[in-house]
């Protein structure tokens, strides 16, 4: 999606949005599907060298895009239809390369139960060069929206926050990870689809953690029109050697961040996400707590892939 | 779309289809949509210094592959939603530049009648890379598609082909264009909507010439299961000093082919259509014929864009 953030796209960008668009702000598009049913739909990109290290695994490179999609889905508490893919090959990319890449999808394919309806393949000068457009679907009126907090509203966020930042990392051998779960997580994010189906009627907002906790929490703040106050303390975290703001910044963990009403505090935790902070009333903004109720909110809140 | 006689990828890509991809072989997938409708879906990507030209005017560059894109919709029969698009920019992009190239959507947005849904803005080291899905619509079951031509049908087409070969030579200077038409032709192909819609129960079989005209008809041919007789004289062209052979196989024209009955003459000639041969019995394959009836068949029927 269009990051908010990035003025200069965004502002040419969205007044070119359909109504179903949602003002190219939310995970995905939402437009009417078969009786009873909305369309979800979301389109991501990425860039070897960017996105991917050009020589992770050919198994995990198409893959990393449709996961990075299917966690779009999860956000709008959407279940996977199909997508369509177009790949830009640089030259000499050869047969055993493609057959790889293919199998990944494959099993990707079979794991989440979707399949391709169409692509385009081209040839590229430049880097390897994916794009995927993902449909999902929910009951009608049922899709998930950044809009929804309010002040009083728990936040609550599932698996482990800043993986992608360590993940990155250990994959480039910066970081300690002897079992190679932290580069598994970086090459192959989670979506969690199960979890955003069996968050319908719970999640009063909802995204996916791909800017950074902090940053895509101010997402939620302004499509809510209200504050959020995290307790750095909360934030569950693989390691505990690593810095806060690090991982609090990072991006790439495609863990599920949302607004839940306090009454809805023990459904949250049998499906085992982690209370992190509250919403409050006020201008929207996010403030970051140490265990003395400092603010030690970093300046910048997350990044942009751009 | 994957092209069929690319063998290399479609042997990968092609297991991975779901039964609404129709085995990747045709201009778009369909699946179920709205009440009394199907969902028609295509995804093209272009590559600057491939697909355009890098010092093409910014606000034709988006326009382009979105016209490619409604060329597959019009080659189904299908009325356009709405698209999704992601754009890898190279560094250096500047405001008056994304500006342009919003703008040229913009206008087609309103001329074709859709919005944008979504997409991805990302950075490349590459060329200028852009891809876009596209959505339309059709009444259940009433997608045209590439299989359906039958021995005794006529082969029709619209407007006038190798205008795409022609264009490009015209945009590099290499062929005279006094008024600039075939350049605007290359750079703004003319998607022919309105025309796919009134061929609804009439075009037993279409696509749409991207790959060049002789190919392109092999494809009715092997999806129908027939073979194809076409009378070089009786081919539409902007330019008769142009040789026929570079013409009929140039690709990029986005005009629409078709098979229709004998009986249907009379329509197909009411919506301007020109009769360029007739669909045979025999083993699949394309015969052009000169006006002496010798057999001046090119080695080559058209390119890949790959």
């Amino acid at each position: 999606m269009l990051p908010a953030e990035f003025g200069l796209i965004a502002r040419h960008f969205a007044p070119l949005a359909g109504p179903g668009a949602l003002g190219l702000l939310d995970d995905a598009a939402v437009i009417p599907g078969p009786a009873g049913t909305d369309l979800v739909l979301a389109a991501d990109a990425m860039v070897a060298g960017t996105h991917f290290l050009p020589d992770d695994p050919p198994e995990t490179i198409g893959r990393k895009l449709l996961r990075v999609n299917l966690s779009d889905l999860a956000a709008m508490g959407a279940a996977p239809l199909g997508y369509l893919m177009t790949v830009a090959l640089p030259p000499g990319t050869d047969d055993p390369w493609l057959a790889a890449f293919a199998a990944g999808l494959a099993e990707d394919q079979a794991r989440f139960d979707l399949q391709v309806l169409g692509g385009d393949t081209v040839s590229t000068p430049g880097p390897l060069t994916l794009s995927l457009t993902i449909l999902g679907s929910v009951p009608t009126g049922g899709a998930i929206r950044r809009a929804g907090a309010r002040p009083g509203d728990d936040i609550w966020v599932s698996g482990t926050i800043g993986d992608g930042w360590l993940g990155l990392r250990a994959a480039r051998g910066e970081w300690p990870d002897p079992d190679g779960r932290l580069a598994r997580r970086y090459r192959l994010p989670e979506p969690r689809l199960e979890l955003g189906l069996a968050l319908r009627g719970v999640a009063r907002a909802m995204l996916d953690v791909s800017d950074g906790l902090l940053q895509d929490l101010s997402h939620l703040c302004r499509a809510g029109g209200c504050a959020a106050v995290v307790e750095a303390a909360r934030i569950p975290a693989s390691d505990a050697s690593a810095p806060i703001a690090a991982l609090a910044t990072g991006g790439d963990d495609y863990e599920l961040l949302l607004a839940a009403a306090p009454e809805d505090a023990t459904r949250c935790q049998a499906l085992g996400l982690t209370r992190i902070g509250r919403f409050g009333a006020g201008a929207p903004g996010v403030a970051l707590l140490d265990g003395q109720g400092r603010d030690v909110t970093p300046a910048r809140l997350g990044w942009s892939h751009v």
